[in-house]
């Protein structure tokens, strides 16, 4: 690598000639972009390039690599069987609090830094907040023990993993660059090779709720990511999953909470758990450990799922018996069905949406997230309704927001005569 | 027009998609853009969709506009029949020195800003400098006054016309967005535009030393500068001329006045004056102003052509006795026909490039311009030469540059058994 004879300039215009980068090119540009070498209006044009031009596999693998290399990267070499989730976004999502303490119990260590991000519900760590006393920040010792001795860390980033990401992304989001395979791909996968973990299976959801509204998009960006992670010489699966409705009953940050909880004890929804289990399947498998789905249907049923689970929650100064009993917002209001039938559409976003104007996520970085507030479904698509059956109840503080999240939730639901119940998983395993 | 209403990454992805822009969206985009309220990142995002979606004609013409009123706009309306030209830039090009006399004796008043610019040799406003006393800064006043009383007056760009041309066309350079026809097209416009001319004529020159490289991309921007000047209520005429070897004879700052001077005498190269009456009949027809060919002969036939000239020159704070006596560089050194032949190539570019290397352009603004250093040809494309015989002498200061010059020139030069002479003006009616 030659950074001296890189100019920006000459990537921008091969770039838009539609030429392959080299690895060098791409390390200069990104690195040159992190030091604030390449100015930002050199990176929004070769965006703009990759996004009518493209880029070939192994290109996308390079890009991907300088963006991970691009900062800190975690060093799990030293921990046994790595594994770690990535889902490309979904409403009701809590499946990592279900697969991590799963995944642990069959032997594999889940060591994860979990950035807040922006949404209509919490990330990960903002659930995991609403148990009183979880600790979401601890030192690099502190992480490294707890993920030998329980096989379960979940922390907010304290690391400056894959900068250029974040960077990117928001260059992206100013210049309307965000849509674009190789981007959207080497976004996802630079974080999670900064990530440390050896086995990684992706959840990319397809549907009105997700990023990708098509099949062969969503199946489009999972092979790519595939196969970056071969490029990086990682064990990567892919599944494909719909996200029209929301995942599992609850939404929102504690309610969400309890029901992965639930679904640890075989209490949960069934299509949570199907997913979960099939997740879990998928990375352990490519981690190299037995993925019997009956060993792991046993582990839920044993109850040494939901035993890691509360000593997850303990070694982080949690107290596992409160998330039974965790506070959430005092006020509800029910979202009742318009007439007898059979609920047909139960739109994810417009759900997602719902829990954000009650104060449940953040627009921008830094805002207070309410986690008591949410809305639990009381039936899904394909459920038989009578006219005045609660189909939603949201839990509210006060009012706050709750004639938006009303009318969102209004238009979200449909009920009709008859309902074609769309699969959850649509393909188990992109490789 | 309602800029509140106006988000840059909504019209980014807009031109992403293809759409046509609004001119309400143009002029907020361009206005942001010169505001700083549009930032360099978005800009040049867009720039680069436009390099890949193009922009329909009328969309083109409502960005020019929109670059024209960015700053100040020349306000002509009170002089008679006001004409301009502009030429796509070519070595050797003295046309403008030879036609502002020659359309003002034919009862044309050209009043025109000249900007520096950059390039292997100087600009119209620096080839005036080379004349001792000529002043090209005069105030509003002044630069009206002389408009009137004399039909001619060239300055330097004292008034901030379409700054956002600038501003864009340095984005640009950094970006690699500069080869786009309407973003060429309405980088033109917009300075002519503003140039407050009411007839406009447009030389764009085709070949090796011509930013187009082909009569068919040469044709594209003529037709969309011409169908943009229609769109702003000007008449505009273009001509399509070959730029693979040097206008004329001479190649730098004093010798291109001198060379001027002499066509103006009819004492000039034939191709030089070729052009200069092809442009002067085209923007005089565009004017409403008799424009034959025998006219415009007999004026420099007549020497009232000349006379203007002089008349140019002393009201601007010159001496036209001085032109024929110019300060040149003293050293020269010869560059001889390799073998007995007919001179087959003479590459303009190349010739530039030795004349910039001598110190005759600049590369960066506000660097000096060596007003004597030049390249003077002895032959051009079909003349045949002897072994020895000089085929252009370098005029040099004290060895200074010469030896790339040196190289520059003997790369340029093919002598061979025949030439095909290639016509100088291709199309003489683009409209």
């Amino acid at each position: 690598m030659n950074d001296a004879a890189f100019r920006a300039v000459d990537a921008i215009l091969a770039k838009r000639e539609g030429s392959e980068h080299s690895e060098a090119d791409l390390e200069a540009l990104v690195r040159g972009y992190v030091a604030g070498d390449v100015p930002d209006y050199q990176m929004a044009a070769w965006l703009m390039a990759v996004c009518f031009q493209g880029m070939t596999e192994r290109e996308t693998a390079r890009l991907t690599l300088a963006m991970a290399h691009s900062g800190e990267v975690l060093d799990l070499r030293d921990l046994p069987h790595t594994v770690d989730k990535h889902s490309t976004g979904g409403v009701g999502d809590k499946t990592t609090l279900v697969l991590a303490p799963l995944l642990a119990a069959m032997g594999g260590t889940v060591a994860k830094m979990s950035g807040r991000g922006l949404g209509h519900t919490g990330g990960t760590v903002d659930k995991l907040e609403s148990i009183p006393g979880f600790r979401t920040e601890l030192d690099e010792d502190a992480f490294l023990r707890q993920a030998r001795e329980v096989g379960v860390v979940v922390t907010g980033q304290s690391k400056d993993l894959a900068p250029a990401d974040g960077m990117m992304y928001a260059l992206r989001d100013a210049t309307g660059t965000v849509a674009s395979l190789p981007l959207i791909a080497s976004s996802i996968m630079s974080k999670k090779l900064a990530g440390g973990a050896d086995a990684i299976v992706l959840d990319v959801k397809v549907g009105s709720g997700a990023f990708m509204k098509t099949l062969a998009d969503a199946r489009a960006l999972a092979e790519t990511m595939v196969a970056i992670g071969e490029h990086a010489g990682r064990q990567v699966r892919a599944v494909l999953t719909n996200m029209t409705e929301p995942l599992g009953l609850a939404v929102g940050n504690a309610v969400e909470v309890e029901e992965a909880a639930a679904c640890l004890r075989g209490e949960g929804p069934e299509d949570l758990l199907d997913l979960c289990l099939t997740l879990a399947e998928r990375v352990l498998d490519a981690s190299g450990l037995p993925a019997d789905r009956a060993a792991l249907q046993d582990a839920v049923d044993s109850g040494r799922a939901h035993e890691r689970f509360e000593r997850w929650i303990s070694a982080q100064g949690g107290d596992p018996s409160a998330v039974r009993h965790l506070e959430l917002a005092p006020d509800t209001w029910h979202l009742r069905a318009p007439a007898d039938g059979v609920v047909c559409r139960l739109d994810a976003l417009a759900v997602g949406r719902a829990v954000g104007a009650l104060g449940g996520g953040r627009s921008r970085k830094g805002d207070a997230v309410d986690a008591g507030v949410g809305v639990i479904l009381q039936a899904k698509v394909g459920h038989a309704v009578a006219r005045g059956d609660a189909i939603a109840t949201v839990l509210h503080r006060n009012g706050k927001g709750l004639d938006v999240a009303k009318a969102l939730l209004e238009g979200a639901v449909t009920v009709s005569d008859a309902a074609e119940a769309a699969p959850l998983i649509l393909d188990r395993d992109v490789r």
